[in-house]
């Protein structure tokens, strides 16, 4: 890899995120601050704000841009097993530590701040729903999934109940209450015919 | 109705009830603090605190004591009928002004501060918990519930889908909406046997 000026940026860049969930780690989202995280990198404040508008935008940027592709779905041609692997791997980067309180101080901080809201929705809910509805409509098509089942509802009947735990109940979320969601959601809420 | 000390007690604790309401909506969450609640309300500081261990505390009594009964269940004997009239209730009291910025922040405030958290769950999550168990375990019974349906998720199934896009998505809580995912949830995700 050849250190040209554009490599050089994109270095800057992961040693800003790096030091951002470092610290983050470290110190807990309300005293983190875009100052602290320019002094550790040693880069410019203004480099950061250049970048990224607020520490919410940073922080949610750092820990999706080194994860990201943790988050992608596998296909096996199994959806079940598919959604019950792409969705444990989330609960485990998203909801535990060491980056579960922060993800959790960001959702609070959106409450109250537009703008992280609005950086939570595109940098992350978005392409998730983008990608689930994808790999969901994959498998409608190949009759695994209800054909008649409203894939715009999807990313909030399949992610709700976590966030009710994480947020709500503020239970830990195990891999076991992602598989007894996902069995009742296939399975549905209403009566089977008798056979 | 006689002026006992008793019922005097109880008209001060829901003119507070009611202070809390109407000066957090003048004046937004962040902003409200139980030393203006008891200034309008007239009332002493330790009167409040000696109830109330916390703002948030305070604010999730006011909206929950004065509006309680909204949130019951009714039992037409059609359980798909009677979901949707209570949470169609409980969208239009805690999704939508006035109350609906004020629980956003309480909830926001609830990543933060585990007392918040604690009093959400213990005053209104668990209470209505209970009362969904109560009315589906029935439903059940008359076989208008899959009868293999894990109760212990009902909530979580049923109001996770509302809390993601009131706090994620931050879209508003429709009617339409909680119509459309009763229906994906009472017929469920998995593919159909072909008649």
């Amino acid at each position: 890899m050849t250190d040209t000026p554009h490599r050089r940026g994109a270095d800057r860049t992961e040693v800003i995120m790096r030091t951002t969930l470092e610290l983050g780690q470290e110190i807990g989202y309300a005293k983190l601050s875009i100052e602290a995280v320019a002094a550790r990198a040693g880069a410019g404040k203004h480099t950061i704000y250049r970048r990224w508008s607020s520490k919410g935008a940073l922080l949610l940027d750092s820990l999706l841009s080194l994860h990201e592709s943790d988050l992608d779905y596998p296909d096996t041609g199994d959806i079940v097993a598919d959604l019950r692997e792409q969705i444990h791997a989330a609960v485990d980067l998203i909801g535990r530590p060491p980056f579960g309180p922060l993800y959790q101080a960001l959702v609070g901080e959106a409450q109250y701040d537009p703008r992280v809201a609005a950086a939570l929705n595109e940098r992350f809910i978005a392409p998730q729903t983008d990608k689930t509805v994808a790999r969901l409509k994959k498998a409608q098509d190949q009759g695994q999934l209800a054909s008649g089942f409203d894939l715009d509802l999807a990313m909030a009947i399949l992610s709700g109940p976590l966030y009710f735990r994480f947020l709500i109940t503020q239970e830990p979320l195990t891999h076991e209450y992602v598989d007894r969601i996902l069995d009742a959601l296939f399975v549905g809420m209403g009566p089977h015919p008798q056979p």
